[in-house]
């Protein structure tokens, strides 16, 4: 029997489950504040489901769950190693809720604004480090194609990141159109747009020559490659001028957007135009956007318009924009800071041989103000109290001799 | 693709989670105010833990999940059918509650108060109707021999079912020195305890001719069968007469437990012995104990003392007593009911073009008190409105005439 969890699973102490809930329950305080439903979808899905999904690299690190009984026998007897799974785990949250949409759009008001707050599993190779169980936190507004959705999720998105206490951020805000546009007018051939976005993306990591050796790699001429990163990394192209490589309503939503989106931040962070951003996910369709932890670097949230993804199981075009918190990445972010859960105070009544009712009725009546949890006395009771000060108790009573209180710390 | 749920999965409507949430925030608050902790345990566990695991019948109910790569294709060559997975989906959380015990032990309090609310997984027949993927809420006290757990263990759930609002409900308390006691006292030979007691267990589904009945199928005298049938149906057997079967500290801890449980309970449920409470499992070794709902008939709860399982990966003898909500049923239950979530009261601020940034202002100056949702207004606004009324909200303003409330049903 192994002791250590399965490779790249993750369990958590009391502490870190704290401070798990304590995110999911701000959170989802915020987000229902603004009048979004969370919703629960299962965590296995068909198989023919996940291998048919849009969900590009990640199809490859599902996690498939054997037949069984006779199906299992049949499978095995036919030789066919694909026939040999029904079911597999969720890569992510959008797959599902694309299905549960079709399933029950009857009962869903319309617009409807969901949450999910998660787990999906990918089959990471472990040496990357990565978790190979991990929560998601996705809303999206599905059923509306208006860009009042883009200014909400911003303004939303951003409230529930500030109640997460991860410092200072930025929204960055682009449009797919904006950069098909510029691609375009800087001399790439129709129909290379989604390559050389692929590219643009690495910018980040592998800096403007990066991307300009990688695009001249691709074929493309080494005046499109500095022409691009000219428009998009110079400052030159501003919101107001993006009328110069989108037409009249993208440029103006986008504009609408961000300006909106800005006022309602009332400078608790920034929302910024930034023509370079691409967000690596083939179905968006419009608006596209990212928060970066200015103090602990990184991206901490993404999201955009996908209007292709969610009919898909209904054969329509039904509009859908979504943002998606990094939930794993905060959380290392502020366990890593030493922030803890701010739950009750928590309190201990000792008790001897018969005081246990006794210690009972202490302990209740003190159960607004703390948790409490009662200890049997043992012969050495310091061993017992410098245990829970370490554990954070900030109280001490004896169940025969309740008016003598013990305080730990001194700022509790 | 599919668009119901894989068999046996179940999704849950915004309705439905906001309720199954407001369940898990009632049980784990009540828990946490007795000093117990959530940790959080993956759902994927090594394959060898499960299959080696004392699982019983659950081990043939097992999610297996497939090998990847090099080493599924070294299985699918090697011919053994066995060898295809490496993993499997947890079927409780008592198996992963032991081996993370076992690994984080010295950075946990002693005794260890825990509580787990979380999936797990069996690949019941969907015939039977029953879920394959389910909650689980399970509270155990590691690490004390003390019966003051069991005591505690009956008050917190007691409360927590109480907190729930699923009516009256008796705890029912037994012990399996008492019941093994009993079977001897009747005259079945040694050896004979654990197979009697599985009858004994089917006494509520099959009756006492049931049981007697398949007890001289299973080659026991008529006799035998009788008397134990007597002694334990009769009512004669009361907690102050189990010192006839019982050694002087099994009866005299029993009896501790039951008078104290009682005391404790406040007269708001009952706790009661009942002689012929078996618990299936078999790795129970003390006193056990079942909630039964009295409005609703059946189980909503059951636990008891298993003092060999936690240690099982470390070869220790770990003192455990636990107690489990039946969180599906509870859920149907209260469902079924019609009871609803009560969470905040929802409102909605309509807006016209023009009007959408002092919309969001009015519906920010609402959120103390409500959920407040944006809805951009259409011509034909009484279908909004009756739609919103449906959904239940309890207020509608309209961001041009703010003074303007129109306000929702009678009593909300």
């Amino acid at each position: 029997m192994r002791i250590i969890p399965a490779e790249g699973m993750n369990e958590f102490l009391p502490e870190q489950t704290a401070l798990r809930d304590m995110m999911i329950e701000r959170i989802v305080g915020t987000y229902r504040s603004f009048g979004y439903s969370k919703i629960t979808t299962p965590a296995i899905e068909p198989i023919e489901n996940l291998d048919n999904s849009d969900g590009g690299d990640n199809l490859r690190l599902i996690f498939r769950i054997m037949k069984r009984g006779q199906k299992l026998d049949d499978a095995l007897a036919s030789g066919d190693p694909a026939s040999l799974s029904d079911l597999g785990l969720r890569y992510d949250l959008t797959l599902p809720l694309a299905r549960y949409y079709a399933n029950n759009r009857q009962r869903l008001p319309d617009p409807f604004r969901v949450i999910q707050i998660d787990r999906a599993y990918r089959a990471e190779r472990p040496q990357r480090g990565r978790s190979r169980e991990f929560v998601q936190c996705d809303i999206d507004i599905i059923g509306s194609e208006s860009v009042d959705c883009e200014v909400e999720l911003i303004t939303v998105t951003g409230r529930a990141l500030g109640s997460l206490g991860i410092g200072d951020f930025t929204v960055r805000v682009n449009h797919r159109g904006v950069l098909r546009g510029v691609i375009k007018s800087c001399g790439f051939p129709d129909g290379s747009a989604d390559t050389v976005s692929v590219t643009v993306d690495k910018l980040d990591k592998i800096g403007e020559d990066g991307v300009r050796e990688e695009l001249v790699g691709k074929g493309f001429s080494a005046g499109c490659a500095d022409r691009l990163i000219d428009v998009l990394c110079s400052g030159k192209l501003t919101v107001d001028s993006v009328g110069e490589y989108a037409d009249g309503k993208t440029a103006e939503e986008l504009s609408s957007v961000i300006t909106r989106a800005a006022e309602l931040s009332e400078g608790k962070y920034g929302v910024r135009f930034d023509p370079s951003l691409v967000r690596g996910q083939g179905y968006y369709t419009g608006t596209v956007f990212e928060v970066e932890s200015l103090g602990f670097g990184g991206t901490v949230a993404g999201g955009g318009r996908y209007d292709g993804l969610i009919g898909k199981f209904t054969k329509e075009n039904i509009p859908a924009v979504g943002f998606s918190i990094g939930f794993e990445r905060i959380f290392s972010i502020l366990s890593g800071s030493g922030i803890k859960a701010d739950g009750k105070k928590k309190a201990a009544v000792f008790y001897g041989e018969d005081e246990y009712m006794a210690a009972m009725k202490l302990a209740d009546g003190m159960r607004d103000e703390f948790d409490v949890t009662l200890v049997a006395k043992k012969k050495k009771i310091g061993r017992q109290l410098a245990s829970l000060e370490e554990q954070g108790y900030t109280r001490a009573i004896f169940a025969d001799r309740p008016d003598e209180i013990k305080i730990f710390g001194e700022n509790r």
